[in-house]
């Protein structure tokens, strides 16, 4: 039997509920986990589908957060990769079955029997409880899945990278994007934006697509060499089977045909937002030109840490907005408006200082 | 200005006239010119969509055909590929714009002006006049869009190699198909029977699917290793995730969403088939496994030469039913039934010989 600690964190206990302070169990750390004191959290947009189980499939309480960034603060008698105080993150993959071959390559997030997700899987340390994400005081996780942050990035900044970059990174290295390369990044939101940066660190030649001509001059300035408006049908045009590969960051309806078109021969859209209803894709959008329409999620341990180490050697992280977890339910509500600069990264310090 | 001379052929004056016997003109050879006496020419449902106006854009009279064999009757002064004798074919494509970076890399079907068809696109040589295809008594094509057919192969069922073998090898050789791989083939008619040869051929272990149970021996002899009823959500089922590529030959509205959810890991869907109306594709169908739902369009010139040696070496070639030219309406209208095993051929004699 599993011994546990209880402890604070902020989650809900229904999917009309808004989310608030809990008491959770987690497990003391086995030899071979690591104690992580949690000091921030992003929050991405599948801790809102979650939490109000827009996907299904919530267990409740359910506690989100995967963008996980904080200090060791005790290890496993086990435990070599990691020592007490040094900075840390978690993403969206606590566990996997370690023995498929997807896991063997360091694709765990394809993991043939299903990756244990950082929060709403099934803990394998408590029965029938289910994993609680970073919206906590503090975190117990393998050391295998535990990634080590850059001493140079801000440790907030950081946190975003943990799903956010890792959503972006997997792809743009996965279709080999870098110099000699012009690539798209569609839609300009906490994943575009990270989409952005980091093909431009690739070296890549970055065309940014916008419904907005608002956002231009946050295009440039994120790394953009140029920026279409998407709606205007004489901008697009003149891209018509000029780019290497589409990075498609967004979650909305929108039209997967018009930035096929944009693709050369053998070009590849990737889709790393999650539209809810399918996407009408016509033959003749990929049939001349040899062009595939493709999706990525997330990345495995190995990328993800390659990921990290090539921020910090690029000096890039997301940009953020700082809450305090008692703000999380306005913060849900911006997100839904789209109305942040890139990410809402939680201070937990305004977890543990309170109550 | 280029001299023509007059030759017998089978072509439609109007989408809803059937085929008749026409003359039509045929420039006389220019020194890098291949002149052919056609012996066979394959029925390709392209040819019926082209011939009806389907696909809009006919230019009438509207002579199809692009599965082309014959024999090599007068070379021009330039020539060197070819001799008097040489029993070659003509596929899709007989000019490209031979500068672009496509065709530079022998990727001519994806010309960047565009490829000059076989049938249906301006005639460089004859002012306000399309090309002709294959219906028809000889063909002039330069000896740089001209294949050689190999010995051993009957020149008959070799025919449909031009663009049905094409169709099929040319995907199933990018996605690298071969020993140690699964690989699906969707829809059993003329494209999906090559589908199944060639990929044998490649020495993977070939999954067919079908509507149809009657169709089960048949995918068999023509080399599956094993058949699936495709309604069959049980049989199907037990696919989940093991193929690492799927030939879709399907040509009507059928679910991409079953046949992506049977791709293993980084697996991709080839549509070879032109279904009228957009296929609805779900994000989690490509998502979890970083899966891509791709086209391909025939091949280019040095890959359909390639694909006919392989045939050559592999002793494969088409399953056929061999017609009379006035038979050509009543093929037109079994093909709609898919009532034909598996490529109907003309044999040209019919339409030399009568009249």
């Amino acid at each position: 039997m599993t011994e546990t600690t209880n402890i604070k964190a902020f989650g809900t206990e229904a999917a009309e509920a808004p989310l608030d302070q809990l008491n959770i169990k987690r497990r003391k750390p086995t030899p071979h986990d690591v104690e992580i004191d949690i000091l921030f959290c992003g929050v991405c947009h599948s801790d809102l589908h979650t939490a109000r189980n827009e996907w299904h499939g919530t267990i409740y309480p359910c506690v989100p957060g995967h963008e996980i960034v904080g200090r060791v603060v005790s290890v496993g008698g086990h435990v070599s990769k990691f020592k007490v105080g040094d900075m840390v993150g978690v993403g969206c993959i606590v566990d996997s079955c370690r023995e498929c071959e997807y896991c063997q390559e360091g694709l765990e997030q394809y993991c043939e029997p299903g990756m244990t997700g950082t929060y709403n899987a099934p803990d394998k340390f408590i029965d029938g409880q289910v994993t609680y994400g970073g919206y906590s005081e503090s975190v117990v996780v393998d050391e295998n899945y535990v990634l080590r942050i850059p001493d140079n990035l801000d440790p907030a900044a950081a946190a975003p990278l943990l799903c956010a970059g890792i959503t972006t990174y997997s792809p743009l290295h996965h279709w080999n994007v870098g110099p000699g390369k012009k690539v798209g990044v569609v839609g300009i939101g906490g994943l575009g934006h990270m989409g952005i940066k980091i093909a431009k660190a690739m070296g890549a030649h970055v065309v940014a697509f916008t419904t907005s001509e608002s956002k231009f001059a946050e295009a440039k300035r994120l790394g953009a060499d140029e920026v279409v408006l998407s709606k205007d049908a004489e901008q697009m045009a003149a891209y018509r089977g000029k780019l290497h590969f589409v990075l498609d960051a967004v979650s909305a309806e929108h039209d997967i045909n018009a930035y096929l078109g944009l693709l050369r021969v053998d070009g590849s859209l990737a889709l790393v937002g999650a539209p809810e209803y399918p996407l009408p894709v016509a033959a003749f959008s990929l049939i001349p030109g040899r062009k595939s329409f493709a999706g990525s999620m997330i990345g495995g341990i190995p990328e993800t840490q390659e990921m990290l180490d090539f921020c910090g050697a690029h000096n890039i992280a997301a940009d953020i907005e700082m809450i305090d977890i008692q703000n999380i339910n306005d913060a849900y509500d911006r997100l839904l408006k789209g109305d942040v600069k890139y990410r809402f990264v939680i201070d937990m310090a305004s977890l543990k200082g309170k109550n």
